[in-house]
This record gives structure tokens, C-alpha cells and sequence, in this order.
């Protein structure tokens, strides 16, 4: 790790772009036809593999799909997202309790963790921070990604097409490439709402989302999206409306919570 | 961002730092007597708002907590870990869909994602994104941090402590502060059991955990802990034994699975 640096206006130093890297965040969705190196590939992947983990249980793995029909497969089981066929590289995040029952069976013991809500979501936690390993690492290589939470609308699917074993779950994904096109980044909800100092102030939300519905539906605008809704009526839809996704049994067909 | 580099042996560019930063995690334990300024607070919690979310829902928020007398609550709830009373700033980040039930409201629409499964792994995997990001940004400034897993021993003190609404969780912390050791990177299971191409090779990993159970012993033993226990015995420990965590329970009390 580089020498302590101090974070002001007057000294800028290579530490500041990993801040700027990390506040220009944006989602790609349109891939250049070029491979990733593997080099770049290799580097993206030691980045989550060094990622901490609870109990250092590693308790996370990485399939590297690059293969054309099984990426074109995934984009079906997303529901439809052709940017994961397009983009040369994806990254399917699976919570790994596999390993950790072999280790414990090693050592003449019984895994319990799987069976509890705690361990789907401490291996959710550490997936996540896997996933955004990743993404850090692939955007400071100048490459452009977006993440795949559309992988659980059929996460049996994903078992089957990724071999994968039980006490496993592919629980998130992740494109790489390279940007076809450069988003503007998409403005955020007022900090205030995301910050709390000591304790939770709910009494913030609802003017936060009122000023983020106008500013939202003005970006849509900006961009080309003249019909692009309010926060909160895409919240309405999302998070409200549609088919249940199947993740609790295809979990419990694979072990979990059982 | 930057203009795109090329990673290789002879091109050293500004953006080998961020994968040298992330190949280089480290949790560190022991925390100087020294506040974190104001200005690297600021980056580093815009660091984890301009993170992604799934349908950009912004389903978490993050509690700063600074005042001592609650981060030594914090230290005795995670089951007694001093740092966190003595690493200046402790980061709460919670699973939040209070925020995007108002607005679901607000949009006369009845919010349904809680009560799932998928609603409890999409705010935990976002909540490790999240996570990713601040412990990224503060060792992007040379600080120093530890992620706790262990304020899931007992959700509901938190919940109280921190003033948390329904439909929100304390999901993981994190203390941050200036680092009093630099413990030495701690090895990981070998590469091919993280990384699989294409499809999942069960066969590789009893191989990978016999050579990694003898490896972390060695560095327990190189690092002044000659009685650390070999990987598989201390999952046995983590995984399988002890008394379950009430995770659950305060999960549905908060509103969530019901």
C-alpha cells in the first residue's frame, strides 16, 4: 500500500482518484466487440479474491464465463439483458458454503451456518463485497461494467448452466468489458438520506424523495429518456408489483435454511 | 475517470495503485488516538452513495457514529471487540427499505420486496457493496479499517442504539481510523478454489484447504499466534457450533418476511 496521504485541495495524490473513481460510478450497458485481456483478467479477479470475508470463511466464489452460448444463456435467464451476451466477460458471485462444509468436515465437525438466515446473509454481505471488488478493480483498469442481480429470477438455472454444487448460490453477477458508450453518471437521492450522524433521522426521507423524483425524472429528460419515470413510481413498480422471484426455494433445494 | 490504461509490466499508470490497493486488504485491530478529519469522512461515505443498487432502489444507509460512549456499546453488542470503542468512527450500514417504502407510498403503491427472501439478499448484497466502498475509500487515504459482522450478534440493541425504523437492519460496521500496527496480509485459500472457468470444480478443493491449513498455521506461527488453529478447525468452531444468532427474529420484529 502507498505511504499515508493527507486528503485536502492543495495536495493531490494518486490516492485522490481512487476517491474519484469510486464517486463516478456509472453502469455500462452497451459493449465494444473486444476481448478482455487476460491480464486485466487475472488482476480483476485477485482483487476479490483478497476482499475480506467473515471468519476469513472465504465463503465466496467467482465463475469466470466467457464463453459466447453460456453468456447468451445467462442473458436469457436474466430476463432478457443482451449486454451480458455482449460484453466478453462475466462474473456469476456465488455464496460458497461447499467449501467451508468440506473444510469442517475435515476437521470432524458439522456445518451449521447454512441452515440459518445468518449465513444466507452474512455470504450475501461477502458476496457483495466481492462484486464491488470487482467493479473497482475492472473500472480502475479502464474497463466499464454492470452488476446482475437478474440472475435470481432463476437461480436454478444459473445452478444447472454453472455446475454448481449444493450448499452453493449464485447470488449476484457482474459484465466487463469495454464502454460502447459513456453514461452520464445518475444523480442520487440527497445525502442527507443515505448519511445519518449517531442515529436514524426518518423525518428526512420524505422531502429527500420528493427534490430526487424531480431531479430523476429531469435527468431521464437530459439524457434522451423523455418518458423515464419518478423514483418513486419505479419504486411502486419493482418493489411492489410482479411475480415473487423464486430465491428461497431454489436456496432450500440447494441446503440452505433446511 | 481517468482515460483508459493499459495494465501491463511496463505501462505503470495511476490505475495499478487501485489494484495494488485492493490486492493489499488488510483488517487492522489497533487504532491511534486520532480523529478522522471531517473532509476524509465526507469522501469516503460519498465513496459507498455513489455506489449501485439493484433498480437503483438505494435500499441502505449508512450511520456515522463517533460519540464514544456509543461506540463502546457498539464494542460490547459485537461480543467485546475493543476497536471499535477505539477506532474514532465506526460506519453502521443498514438495510434500507423504510426509504423505499415511503416512496412506494408516496406512489399509492404497497411495497412487497421485505417480506421475501430475495428482498433480505438484495439489501445484503447491496449493504456489502456499500461496505466495499467505504473500506476502499478510507484505505484510499491511508486509514485504516476493519469490517464487523459481529453487530448481528444482537440486531435489536442496535436497532434501539442507532434509533432504526421498520423495515430497516444493521446488517454489517465497519471501524475506520489511523492504523497504530500493519499487521501483515493474511494468505488466502490458493486461487483455483475462488476462481472457476465456466463451470464449478468441486474436485479441487479438499487439495486447496489441506494446503491452506497448513499455510495459515505457518502464518500464525510467523506472526507471534503459535497456537492459531488450522482453517478447516476453526470453521468447525464458526460454522458449527455456538448458539444461533437471533438474525431472524429481528428481522421479522423490523418488519421483514412477514
Amino acid at each position: 500500500m502507498p505511504a499515508k496521504v493527507a486528503y485536502s485541495g492543495r495536495e493531490v495524490t494518486v490516492m485522490n482518484d481512487i476517491i474519484e473513481l469510486l464517486e463516478e460510478h456509472r453502469s455500462v450497458r452497451a459493449y465494444e466487440d473486444r476481448d478482455v485481456s487476460d491480464e486485466m483478467l487475472d488482476a480483476i479477479v485477485r482483487a476479490a479474491w483478497r476482499a475480506p470475508s467473515s471468519y476469513n470463511a472465504q465463503e465466496v466464489s467467482v465463475v469466470v464465463v466467457r464463453d459466447p452460448e453460456r453468456r447468451r444463456r445467462i442473458a436469457e435467464i436474466a430476463g432478457g439483458q443482451p449486454w451480458i451476451a455482449q460484453a466478453p466477460v462475466f462474473f456469476a458471485v456465488v455464496i460458497d458454503y461447499h467449501k467451508t462444509a468440506v473444510g469442517v468436515g475435515m476437521a470432524e465437525g458439522e456445518q451449521r451456518i447454512h441452515r440459518e438466515l445468518e449465513g444466507v446473509i452474512m455470504g450475501a454481505v461477502d458476496a457483495g463485497i466481492a462484486l464491488e471488488a470487482l467493479m473497482v478493480a475492472a473500472r480502475g483498469l479502464g474497463l466499464a461494467i454492470v452488476p446482475i442481480g437478474g440472475i435470481r429470477r432463476d437461480p436454478q438455472a444459473m445452478i444447472d448452466l454453472l455446475e454448481l454444487p449444493p450448499l452453493t448460490f449464485p447470488v449476484v453477477g457482474l459484465c466487463v468489458g469495454h464502454a460502447a458508450v459513456v453514461n452520464p453518471l445518475k444523480p442520487r437521492m440527497a445525502l442527507p438520506s443515505f448519511r445519518h450522524e449517531e442515529v436514524y433521522r426518518a423525518e428526512r426521507i420524505p422531502a429527500a424523495i420528493e427534490a430526487y423524483d424531480r431531479e430523476i425524472v429531469a435527468h431521464w429528460r437530459r439524457v434522451g429518456r423523455p418518458g423515464g419515470e419518478a423514483w418513486s413510481r419505479n419504486m411502486a413498480a419493482y418493489l411492489g408489483a410482479g411475480e415473487p422471484r423464486p430465491v428461497g426455494e431454489a436456496l432450500r433445494r440447494q441446503g440452505f435454511l433446511a
